[in-house]
């Protein structure tokens, strides 16, 4: 969703691109061949999953299909119903098809995104004003833009241009995401107040635009987006309620969401019946066999009745868009593939890059808005065939280890057999990695000894194995492929999506504006500017990164300024009416800025630590890893919808892997005893060194 | 507010009446001696402590005007205008002044509550319908009530009855509690779906009782009430905010709830001029100044106008308004003068009954409903009181240290100087006390040695005494008198009480309603009863009472069942017409049930541990009480707003002092060992005792 490029400090792309590769191609044809070698087994592994592939399916599904909603509303308000929410659907429906078959990763998930959005805004409000153009030629002028941004990215995957994404540093990423996140509640109030009164173009002379129905209308609008808003905040924290069973939980957590924008929904068909209908407005989509919407899927050939000058001048926002396109679409994919996921199967930057040139393509000559790689959907994916590898890992090798300690085996015996499990389900796996990921569990079967004893009492196959399992992910392509046909369903029941109020989908951008936030470093620093300085340890008691630590509080202050008046510029750019298309140009810039002028004015050191990628960025202070990291504290339920909890514990909203979990689980009393020393020593600052040395430890443990 | 009776083995009174002094008026004739000896200094000690005693006056002020608002509005809207905000002001503030003035525990805060609204509703709905009473004489009557309930009042004080207040146990106590805070619930929702309907007996044709304009004034009112509810919650953890300077936080935290009341009152005077006036709905009370309010001041002289009959007929509400007060006011006092609160000054709970008896009288006589002790105000005020003593205190001591250590005194002069400080600035202190209380001070300026030498570097005047500085109260009458003239000037403003929106008003209720749950064991029995047996294990980790290891689940269930049931039982009895006014009845009856009942079906030590009053209940397992009540942690910060923050985290909202909080905030990671200890040993009953073995705990303590 965001251009998050802060985690792509690629090495694989790095050493790959400074070395000798750089024939055209190469990269494009390197991609080809690692995944052509696993393309078998991406359809194997998925159908013998059987129907627990329905879960990530279905999960994946919900998470891309009401924010396409959404931007289909967002759309279709901006470019007058020109495009809407049909037109968004189908092109995530034709897309998430063509990639999910033809496509390198089949973890990175596609969709029509703000930019797209953003920038088919900008295309529509300049063609409309254009007297070459007009409303009518709008989508072929557009299609002029797909075809060129078509061709630059071909010209991108073609030349391995990937290389650049470790320019694009967590600075200009977290701006780009804050952004996005500005963007998202501007459309979020200007929806809600737009409620209040009539829409354009509509005869004012109606009933429902009289005063009093239309403040009915912005008071339940406020009431329903304000519901929206707040039930799926709190629907996040479900998973780990005290109250209601785990699969009841785990609904509420998975698809909190959708069924928060259904339950809103049926709930505006409970006001009394004297309220004219119209009150509350809902979403206005064509159905898509009317004849609105059909015209447009012919807007191929009407490409040469668009003026010679204007299918030149789509060049400047083929340019923007293809920039745009190309990091969002790689940074989801990497998002897709961190090494916390431990992937077997290899990447495909390049030839995804062409695949999106190919579908950017078709998008363009059908009329709908292309779409590119999405987050947060592309890491909730791996994350949900990550849970589903848990589960089957975890049933075989629970039986495994039951079937061994029924037989009286030895421990050592137990354990082999079900190393082999493991080696086996894991595929590409070998014995090395398997013994390394299995220490762990070994040591709770073999606790001492050379293990010719039978397994120990204490050892509980069910919880034991839920607690020392390492993370693996069934990689496939049916469950891409299935949610991309369910998106493709939707279409047909547009009927039923026209029922959705329309605040409901504003409480839903106000939604994932704030949901945007957490883990955004740049969001973090702006918090801490208005925190007054003898509040600031209570900061460092909680998890904290460390350059709150080693950076002083001047040069953070002074870099988080300049980040956010640069932020400022950029959204005051996007409001220009025409030029405002080239805001993308600002972000290009600011690859430059960082690189050489930044430099000059901050230290060296500092700079790494504020400019981290966010899996480089180190935890604060912990003296005793051992103690902090009681992993089986979190381990001893041994439910099967458990495993989700720890894999949810291990990453963000947005799908980042969480870097400074652990301390502020488990280490809390640490935490505040370091803190106070911190403090302490901080009073006389050339003790300052004296706070890291695990000398002082045991002196603190015993206070 | 409600009758937590759990707080009520009062052991003093218990000795008290056990003894010799059983003759009439003993118990009265001993508070008043006990009272007289510091009466004097009771108003030295206010007028000395200056401007600053205006701090807690405000405090009070606020926190027990917006309630009798309300109540004075829920009054109003139960007997048709018959008596409305105004008439509760009034009573409030004659009977705080009579209070303060003369009454016997000046640190008590009365004020007209929920118990005296419910039973002035079933008087008026039982007058209103006897041809011989009629609107026009429900005050007479309720006069005579008055009457009646001062008698007996005067009898319970002549008698020395508050020995029967140990019978009151918890068990009793929250569940009353838990009737006053659904009672709220329901105000607060009838309220709110009353905003959606013309009020009764209003002229229906009137332009704003149109479907449209009465619909605007619901969703207004949802809006406004919801609001009221969402931000006064939300300004309860504004102490512990990390945004705004101390004195910010410390104002929306003090005053949060006023404050939002003018907040959400200014907004609706913020809405579009094209809505009629009249919507939204605003309080309705006649002027003071009006003839409606003026003519029931002369209700005496109808007094002999009330039939014979009914004359006696009063003496059944008045025994429920007699039982209710005198419980709901001891109550209150009991709460002011908790021990941790450390007063010098001796209780009079004898004579307070005796003088709310005359307050009783006063108001019947006056038309008006009475008032008595109020939670949570009246420790709310002693909080407040401790406080500023606290500042006063602490700002002596600092000043005495400083000045001994600029002269290089010997730290045992130091010391001895700051203790003959703390000596004479405690007023009725001894040396061997505050040589206790000061131990902790004492051992951070004298540290080892026999203090000859200077006062140890890393000692911090202002750090070292805020952290140690025992609780000590300024008990004063001034406090108590200034509020409830200030209360009485609210009846001068009442115009601009006239502005405020009746929807703030519910959303002030459900607020109140919500906010008496935390503390309330009973409530977190129900809550208990819906978390699944696998998640129990987290409310195990977090700060929980001790009957959670040592009841079994079923015996908790069962009592817990049982409470409900009986709650229901009461809940329905209070819908039933006329005879609802018995309810109170149900709770004299649960005494017995309580004494003689449930010992045949619970084992006894399980009584003991579930009907514990909170401050003998157990906090759950933890193994190192000197590593988890590390309180050098807590007091690192020296800022003046701090000592609030202290007492803050010591009591629940509702004002009685939390014991499981220390576990809470320090020992979480102890917890956390000690629970997975436990749950590893419950998996062996029979090993479950070694679970409280010191033994056990190094070896935990290693792991």
């Amino acid at each position: 969703m965001a251009l998050q490029a802060h985690y792509l400090i690629i090495s694989y792309l790095h050493v790959q691109m400074s070395g000798p590769n750089k024939a055209p191609f190469s990269g494009v044809a390197e991609d080809l061949k690692g995944r052509a070698a696993c393309y078998k087994q991406d359809w194997n592994h998925g159908f013998r999953s059987g129907l627990r592939i329905l879960a990530p399916t279905l999960y994946i599904f919900f998470a891309s299909a009401v924010p396409v909603i959404a931007f289909g509303e967002q759309l279709s308000k901006d470019t007058d119903g020109t495009l809407t929410t049909v037109e968004t659907l189908a092109s995530t429906a034709i897309c998430g098809i063509i990639h999910s078959i033809i496509g390198g990763q089949p973890l990175l998930i596609v969709g029509v995104a703000e930019p797209t959005i953003i920038m088919y805004t900008y295309i529509y409000n300049f063609a409309k004003n254009q007297p070459n153009l007009g409303e009518k030629m709008f989508l072929p002028w557009a299609a002029w833009v797909c075809i060129w941004t078509a061709v630059m990215l071909f010209l991108m995957a073609m030349f391995n241009v990937a290389a650049i994404l470790n320019r694009f540093t967590r600075f200009s990423g977290e701006l780009f995401g804050m952004l996005i996140t500005v963007l998202f509640m501007q459309e979020a109030i200007k929806g809600m107040f737009g409620e209040f009164s009539a829409p354009e173009g509509n005869d004012q002379s109606q009933p429902i635009f009289q005063f009093q129905w239309l403040y009915v209308n912005g008071l339940l609008g406020l009431i329903f987006s304000m519901g929206v808003l707040y039930t799926s905040l709190a629907s996040r924290s479900a998973r780990s309620s005290l109250y209601g069973t785990g699969w009841q939980r785990s609904l509420i957590a998975d698809y909190g969401v959708p069924l928060m924008v259904i339950l809103w929904t049926a709930l505006s068909y409970s006001l009394p019946s004297k309220i004219p209908s119209g009150v509350p407005r809902r979403l206005f989509t064509p159905l898509p066999w009317e004849p609105k919407s059909l015209q447009h899927w012919t807007v191929a050939k009407d490409l040469f009745s668009v003026p010679p000058a204007h299918i030149f001048l789509a060049i400047v926002p083929a340019a923007m868009v293809a920039g745009l396109y190309f990091f969002d679409h790689s940074v989801a994919s990497q998002m897709a593939q961190q090494k916390e996921f431990h992937l077997k199967n290899p990447s495909a930057y390049h030839y995804d890059i062409l695949i999106l040139s190919l579908t950017t393509l078709i998008c363009g000559l059908l009329g709908i808005p292309p779409s590119n790689g999405v987050l947060p959907q592309s890491p909730m994916h791996t994350r949900s065939l990550a849970v589903l590898k848990r589960q089957l890992l975890r049933k075989k090798m629970v039986q495994t280890a039951k079937e061994g300690m029924m037989n009286n085996a030895t421990s050592s015996e137990v354990y082999g057999k079900m190393q082999d499990v493991f080696i086996k389900m894991d595929h590409g796996g070998d014995s090395v990695s398997a013994h390394k990921d299995l220490k762990d569990l070994k040591d709770a079967i073999i606790p001492e000894g050379n293990g010719a004893g039978t397994v120990p009492e204490v050892f509980d196959p069910e919880k034991h194995v839920d607690a020392y399992l390492p993370v693996r992910v069934n990689e496939q392509r049916v469950s891409n492929l299935l949610q991309s046909l369910l998106i493709a369903g939707c279409i047909g029941i547009t009927p039923l999506i026209q029922r959705i109020p329309t605040s409901v989908l504003w409480g839903y951008f106000a939604y994932m504006s704030i949901d945007s936030l957490p883990g955004n470093q740049f969001w973090e620093r702006i918090q801490l500017l208005f925190i007054t300085p003898q509040r600031r340890y209570k900061v460092l008691e909680g998890a904290h990164a460390s350059f709150m630590e080693s950076v002083p509080f001047n040069t953070i202050c002074a870099f988080t300024l300049f980040q956010l008046i640069y932020l400022l510029i950029v959204f005051g750019m996007t409001w220009i009416p025409v030029a405002g298309i080239l805001f993308p140009l600002l972000f290009f810039f600011l690859i430059v800025i960082r690189q050489h002028l930044i430099p000059k004015y901050f230290d060296l050191s500092h700079l790494r630590e504020l400019d981290a990628a966010e899996y480089e960025e180190l935890e604060g202070f912990t003296p005793d890893p051992s103690v902090c990291e009681d992993e089986s504290v979190r381990s001893r339920d041994a439910q099967p919808g458990y495993a989700s909890e720890i894999l949810e514990e291990f990453t963000t909203h947005r799908g980042e892997l969480k870097r400074r979990n652990s301390s502020f689980r488990d280490g809390r009393l640490l935490q505040l005893n370091s803190v106070k020393m911190t403090r302490e020593l901080s009073r006389a600052p050339s003790r300052r060194e004296l706070s890291r040395a695990p000398s002082q430890i045991p002196r603190i443990m015993e206070q």
